[in-house]
């Protein structure tokens, strides 16, 4: 099983800014995190990160046909990328939206996803874990479909 | 560790009803489960169900005093309820919001929740998964914390 | 066949107070009135009242499997119990809205309902022949679904 | 007792299409069983449908004064027509407002009726019995009346 | 000088109805003032009355041309008919737009006019002098403009 | 009979300013015209000028009990004093509301008046003739009245 | 006299959480000196306390025939309640909103009432000094209406 | 194959006014130019005509039924006629809605239509062109569904 | 312990004009009963009335570092003048927002303060009799803090 | 005559998702065909695609000033790529949105465009044909203004 | 070269009051810089503050016709007062609109400006120094314009 | 001290396009001013321009921390990208943003910055001189700050 570990604008930075808000783990400790805990369910992680919308679009129309399932923390895209959302109806494959902090205690603009309601799932505010959780609920809900 | 699950209104109705959006385990499945991902963790799980938002209330301001934590599925009452919410702000204690569909791929309404901004997190969409992967993260922060 | 009446809050009230909004009947007028109809149509009508939103869900859950259709007057549920219609989503059984007073000619809150779009039908502004003028058309269609 | 049956645009094409929306009988069929209805409770039904807005302001104008009360189906026109609710306000007769299908259930355009407010009552989603059940009302509320 | 004097709906009912809104002076007297005033200030009046849009439409196309300026009372089509505004925006006359009544104390819908921001100028709540008062100062902006 | 003629904010600067808006008579020069008016109509004209929301306050409280009526152009004023609109309402005199240009035709918050709804009637557009035409009308009804 | 003093969801426990927004008095404390003050005014108090709304509805209707006014802190059900609004408007005895904190300071949905407009009085911000500061004028304004 | 081309109100007038807008090409013009068109494809054109709704209901009642498909240009019909919607609805035919100006760029109410999302498609800016480029590409598509 | 008691626009109107609304109390009436009750309490009261905004400010800004809290009511202004609320801001003292009549129970526009979420407290309705309970408890208060 | 032909995010995917929604051309067939009625109009195509919304801006400041006009689907970009349309200002060259699909009919978020109020014109819902429509339209309307 | 320098309401309390937020200069401080930077630039500074609208109204009016420019901080005034714009309309003359605070990080009623869309510029956020900023930036304009 | 001076979207167009909005230097000539300015000041300029979202993100991640404040105009993504927001707050250096246009008298959607409630500042209108006068008083505030 392959499942796509996507980040998306300024989550390169995660451990090394306002750890108060997002923690003080790095993109790099989650991402190993992530792997492992695939390794356990046997689904290979395939991480990616990019600050450009556009790049993350590519990445998605040419990996995701080959792969089973998407986790992404879309970052600020997740308010208003309608292309990303596209590629995601697009390829057609199922994804969970993560994020890192509780996106609905914050801003106004950060409680209206974009994304959400073509997800499979949103998991909201259990910081990395966040991204273990989506992964455990993922390869469980794609075998069961099998 | 001492962990409260509640359940709101129409819940006790799960795998009776609508399999299609809820799945097909019933309410005393999942209190199992909980249960017994709970023993795993170290944390013993008290469950409720209730369709009257005062009872709820009720048992939030008798037994979170002495729990740890909280995972609720309020059912409708997320969108409404802020006497709920009165109450989990005068507890004070951390809860995570379950969903077992993803509501914000649902009805409007149902993509506003009045207790998100006061919750740690929510997790949407995931089936009955979501109670265990809110446990797992919920018990690994307030193992944090201590 | 077998018909649910379903009073919400305040409708134990009728007759006693505003009977210039709501006529000079009481509940217990209309009940032996619609039970009345019933009878010369063959349906069994099983009243019910309660000023709780929570005694009005374990009432449906409990006697909506085995009723084959429902009348409800939510009174101000009407306008915000999303418990309520979540209650008549799972259950599934076909019922009629009935308001006593024409409530899109009062208070705006009192236009919107949040049954209404999952009913078969909105009946307002009749009186308390708007409960006989429902019950007459449900079991019309339901004897025709038969 | 005279009571006018008014009928607005394209429900002259009632139980020629879209019958799994609005049933499967014409308009003609529908006025008949309202006639006999009435002729069952002492009323003589005028009947009356336009497509033009116009026509049926003349209508009422010329004929609401001679009748005791009116049942109106103005499709479309019940959303934007401003005119005809002048119409009514001006003869000052009262109204039932009928819609075959459920209203409130479908497009949010159809949601708010520029009539309902003036209107005595308003009776959605019984199909043809809706007719009747407004007609059975009316009679009797203009007999209480006397 | 030639002026059209045009009213919509239910204006030809005027007198008859609601006096405590409208007045107690008919149509007919209204147009026989405005007549004699016209004739006082070198206007001939051409009076205008329908209750159905197109007719109005119409009417404009037809007359316009050959006239300095409108007089027009558009009734309740004022807050809608878009269609009559493109008529007035194609002809390309002065017009001035009279209320009887005050439509700024009236239904929130009575505040908004479709018309007003191509008309010259807008009149409300002058009672049956507003036409008056109107064709003054429209007579004398139009012989300010020769 | 007693006629106030109050003009808000910047009106003094009438006819020097902006005369393709509101034209190239000074405020002077139209206080005259209404005076003459005023005078054939058996009316004494008392006019007000301020650019203070509370002078004009204070002249309404001061001089309105010993009035017949009011005509103002309250300037920007009319769109968001309050405070002149209870003065209004505290002295309880007949006002029309009187606007050189068409309002409805300019900027989006022009088009909103807090006095209009208790206002007599509203004149917008006529140019000075709108203070012909008001005081003209507003004689007519208090005559009319007595 | 007799007053009824309603205490709302949460608010049982007063004085144990939240002292810096709610004082630190318990809901005992303040219930025993409203009961000592309606002594020195002449008034019986007939306190109660409920997390149910149906409870409150029961209460009213049930006390509030026997009472001459009524004090509410409704708590969070001020801000939906529609059915104790319904439940006041029908035994239609005076009563005046009663807030410990500053609604209008704290979150936007504390801002809106669907009580305040059928109350005789709101009262928030003057911790519990505003149950007495309501107890006196209510009891003022009810001796004036005798 | 047949098709029908339907003008709404003031498109009669067409080249005669406003050329700037709508350029000079009158309907008759236009007419033509589809008809030729049409012959080359195949497809016989029967044009109408209307200011009022109303007969352009009857039209397409009327010959809707025998028709292949429908190119419309509503006129200021298209933003509010919801009756003319409903006629389209239950005609079931395909058709087109052409916009002569680019409708996106004038005034805010002429950017929303009430029949675009029941169309097949909506052509608007290309002038005269778009009743040809809609007419070649309905054809078409028409073509490839036999 | 001295106090400020502002009143702002038409107040001084008190007691002459719509005693329905407002009572038939002077505002001199009322500033004596509040004189009295100050100085039961210790407290010296200085009075102050102005229909100008600017009068308000420059008031508080000259009294307000001398004096311990205010009461004010700001008439219409409450709902508008950002420059008193700024003129509150700056000088930091206490105030509590008196409203002789239910502004909840009367217009839209009246519903919202611009003052109340800066006040300590806001009161409503209770007639004379809400200045007496907002010096009562703002007295309690100040000493409390001391 | 040059036109460019611009495709934005996710349309490279054109004819081998969503065919029901989108067709069953590829894209490459798509610029084929254009290619080949230019060459029948005279008109150079010059084709791009990209994800990237800077790619995009790039190719139209780089290429637009010696190009005639512009078709453009920018795909998910209509919706709220400002900078896009900032270079179609930028550059000023005549051109025409074209969408494949009716996007009227879609998701709320995809019936406003931030381009068309700028564009000659907009074409919704023609399948490919859209763009042979466009491109015969603009080279049409090109031609006419030489 | 002649610049009115205008402060609104509370702006006299500038230095003393919210240090933190508007910093520690007084008004006068602040003036004198401004002037002392406009003898460098050849620029005579008229420095003018009131808490009222009329003064500042009066001001304009009575300097702005000698002045070639004008800085303006009207405080709260900004948010409301259109009777200030009006005048700034009337006499023409270009103006800078500056705040101290960055506003558009404060409130949301300070977010929008009713006079910003006819100023020249708007600075925010500079603390004093946006005067000298603007004053610089207003006289290059001017020279250039020369 | 560095200063980055950042230009968004469209930008290097600037002297070449729409000079009566933007003026007639281009970004060169602006750069180079600026940089002159600095040198004066005593800071180093580092410039940088890009038409894709992604870069201006990169760049600032990798040089904020270097720096010690930011100039930007971000173009058309000030309205939009949130993530360029993202990049502000994680790297948490102070920033001006700068428009050369008065953006708050353009399109609605030109008003409203997702940038500006976390800048230092906001300056608009002010042409290239805006550049100089942000950095002037943006270097001020940092020397300050020291």
């Amino acid at each position: 099983m392959r499942i796509l570990l996507i980040n998306g604008p300024n989550l390169n930075l995660l451990g090394t800014r306002n750890p108060e808000v997002y923690g003080s783990m790095t993109l790099a400790d989650i991402v190993e995190r992530v792997r492992q805990r695939g390794e356990q369910l046997g689904a290979e992680i395939v991480p990616f990160q990019a600050n450009a919308e556009g790049a993350i679009i590519d990445f998605i129309q040419t990996n995701a046909p080959g792969a089973d399932g998407i986790l992404i923390n879309a970052g600020a895209f997740t308010h208003y990328s309608l292309a990303i959302r596209d590629a995601f109806e697009a390829v057609g494959k199922p994804f969970v939206e993560v994020h890192i902090s509780n996106v609905h205690a914050r801003e106004e603009f950060r409680h209206h996803s974009v994304l959400a309601d073509i997800a499979v799932a949103q998991v909201a505010g259990l910081g990395w874990r966040g991204y273990i959780a989506a992964l455990d609920s993922l390869v469980g809900i794609l075998k069961e479909r099998q």
